[in-house]
């Protein structure tokens, strides 16, 4: 390479008309490849000489980017996660949408850093977490944090709430005691076990409750355990609610959970990752009631928001509390009166990232092109699409529902009577694989008081009533030839 | 809405040509928005009216996605951060690039969720992890995560750290004393402070040690420090070194910290957010002598790689410490044999996120168009342009050097003689905003022993030595007037 063409080399490309007839050859295809979803495969096994692709070493030299793009094209697009498929019913997630995604395409033009300063970027986030406060009917002056996820948003209330509730200045001296607690139910999702381990209280910092039959937190149960845990020197900190547990969708007494917090002065906190989003319908909005009285909320907007990853949130009404947790400004980032590096409350004082991703604007551009209420009947429609599964369910007797339905999330398995649990468990699992493995759909699975259930979570705005029924024969007829 | 279209109702385009042409005038429009983002304003402040567009409440009713992008057109495009200007200098942050918004564009339409199973994202995420371990000479059984960023991937080597090291389960009893020891220069980056403090240690938990008149921390009275620490019951943890400080790119003794550690049996963590990925450039590697005896190192893809947010990289040798420190698999997640949910480590055992971001795609694709030695080139660019501008604060008698050149990242006043400090500060400050209020260039700035320094971090793969020309030129002739 010359000294001169060296000067004036750039990661740019080098030829801008070629590369963006690449970008709009892959706009073709990505459009096509969303549209025709439901005639592909839901899931496949990756052949041996495509996993032997992803092993070469470190690049040294370039390529052209349309030879790349062939890589992307032959090696990882026929193998997704399947998540974008109407009959993906794992893991809860959501499905995607064009909107979000031409949201994440600026994102990544653009490319401003949300970790601060006075930019459009900031401002979007500032409006779309005020959106968020009104759909959970929380007050204007809570402060909030487009996250990573629900696992980000639960740590970042989680971590309010014991710097506010320890009595001392936490931040300053450390845990002075090993004696905070917190407490959810046996339900409770593990990214709060995890997040209560790395603030430094250790898996027992989290009691878990005994639940109801509903898969609820049993109210009396944690009473009694708060009381005793009090009498034995340890210092309640915060109750976790969970509002659509990730095993059948249940939601706890929210009510019930914040009148105990205002007895006890307890930090109140709703895990909503998966139901909070759900005040958009007007099914699911009555369970959610109290949710209005939470300390901190954390909230999913990549699963029935559809949002690409990654799109969580949490907000926190005691915003300076929330500042106080985080906030740290070294001198290279002070702030100016004028300029960039202008303006109040920066999003980096508000959570472990300092550098932030302008994840809001797909949030943005979603919510104003679909409006809310059309997300409330695409989740409203889900709930309907699990009772009606429900039914077909009841309707059969060689299937047994295993918990209620909450939400949008159904447990059930195939029972054709006369096998112990053992047997039956190993059958289940065998169907579940079977529907996975031949493309049927892609349930999710899980285990209740010992039983294997096949867990079908459906979130996706995609998925018809009929795909049900699709889904219900396959079970029985692979049930049939099982046994 | 009747229901039948109720019934089929999604969230996709109602009419799949209109949003693909939609998608490809983005195409256009965003393109040219990059190649000729040298001729348009790096900053420029929102007036009033724009302001008042981000204030209204939440969308109910859909709008035209069209007019979705025309608002954020008029509205956001022309008020961006400005870091993917040449001239953009301030906070440290790469620039993005054509081939990482591809990557991201594919990220977002695919939408896999990188927190496990059995999927080409999964095997694009490790191939990327093994090409970053080459980069830092780091072995083939290391364990690593793409993260957030430089913050995210600091906190998550420091918890391991501390979990590895206490000496106890303190995953489960909690901290159990609190008597644990971080170490770092004054200099270290402040998102290690917020781990600290997040992880139960509060501020105490990280001792600032001195620096040496170049910036590195002084290793003499970090070895007292910690002698005296242990003398006086406390419990000696982990040596930070930062590879790249963020006020004047200084890179610490990476081997005298091995050393070290090794002696005491501490953690060696390095923060290489700034410098780690400088083991592509010639000039800046020897420098990094060192960094491949640390336990882990912390690297910001979206700086020196120019990833569009987010791509941060953590890695670490104690692979198994890793797991247990974030491993935590409920019923819903058990692993199959066989399907989607096959596949042993699963990187949201490895860090605090269970859903992720396919933020691989953009890296790998980005690695193997350019190849990783084009990479060094930029950076070994970056690193002359900064003492090209140095040569050139030398050679003018109105301008001062304030700290030794590290990296990329000078820090220089304007000094006309005569004023006393608080006089050059404010007018050096003054100076500063001028720059960025006329649009000449974004410097950032920063204080060093109370001199308020403008501060040159040259991360652009845009920028070319003439800007360097017509900055120095620029802060002549406002200085100038300003006296």
């Amino acid at each position: 390479m010359s000294e001169h063409s060296k000067e004036f080399e750039t990661l740019d490309p080098q030829d801008w008309e070629q590369s963006k007839a690449l970008m709009h050859k892959m706009v073709d295809d990505a459009f096509n490849y969303v549209q025709n979803v439901r005639d592909r495969k839901i899931w496949q096994e990756m052949p041996k000489d495509v996993l032997n692709t992803f092993k070469t070493s470190l690049p040294q030299q370039p390529s052209n980017a349309g030879d790349v793009y062939k890589e992307l094209h032959d090696n990882v697009l026929p193998y997704p996660m399947g998540n974008i498929h109407p009959r993906f019913w794992a893991w809860y997630m959501g499905s995607g949408t064009i909107s979000g995604v031409m949201g994440d395409f600026w994102a990544s033009i653009l490319n401003p850093n949300l970790g601060g300063g006075n930019h459009a970027g900031h401002k979007v986030e500032e409006q779309v977490i005020n959106w968020i406060k009104e759909i959970i009917e929380f007050p204007k002056s809570a402060s909030g944090l487009l996250v990573s996820g629900g696992s980000m948003a639960n740590y970042t209330a989680l971590a309010v709430a014991r710097n506010v509730k320890a009595g001392y200045d936490i931040r300053a001296e450390g845990l002075k005691e090993n004696n905070l607690v917190f407490y959810g139910s046996t339900e409770i999702h593990s990214c709060n076990t995890k997040a209560v381990e790395l603030l430094g209280l250790g898996t027992k910092g989290l009691r878990k409750i005994e639940i109801n039959e509903d898969y609820t937190i049993n109210i009396e149960a944690l009473k009694t355990q708060i009381k005793e845990d009090k009498a034995n020197g340890l210092q309640p900190i915060c109750i976790i609610g969970t509002s659509g547990t990730v095993n059948t969708g249940a939601v706890d007494d929210l009510n019930a959970i914040a009148d105990i917090c205002e007895q006890e002065n307890l930090w109140f906190h709703v895990d909503g990752a998966i139901g909070a989003i759900a005040m958009l319908s007007n099914t699911i909005k009555p369970q959610l009631k109290g949710i209005e009285r939470a300390d901190s909320v954390a909230l999913d907007l990549h699963k029935w928001l559809h949002m690409p990853f990654e799109a969580g949130c949490v907000v926190i009404k005691d915003n300076a509390g929330h500042k106080n947790t985080f906030s740290l400004i070294p001198e290279y980032l002070e702030k100016n009166t004028r300029g960039l590096a202008a303006g109040e409350n920066w999003f980096s004082e508000y959570g472990l990232q300092l550098s932030r991703r302008f994840r809001a604007l797909k949030v943005w551009m979603s919510l104003k092109e679909h409006g809310s209420e059309r997300f409330g009947r695409m989740i409203t429609r889900n709930v309907d699409q699990a009772h009606y599964l429900g039914q077909l369910i009841a309707q059969n007797n060689l299937l047994e529902l295993i918990a209620p339905i909450g939400m949008d999330i159904v447990c059930f398995r195939y029972n054709p009577g006369g096998l112990n649990l053992e047997d039956l468990n190993a059958l289940n699992k065998e169907i579940k694989l079977q529907i996975e493995e031949r493309s049927i759909a892609l349930p999710g699975y899980t285990t209740l008081n010992g039983v294997y259930c096949i867990r079908v979570a459906i979130s996706s705005h995609r998925v018809t009533y009929a795909d049900f029924d699709e889904f219900v024969n396959s079970v029985l007829r692979i049930g049939k030839t099982l046994i």
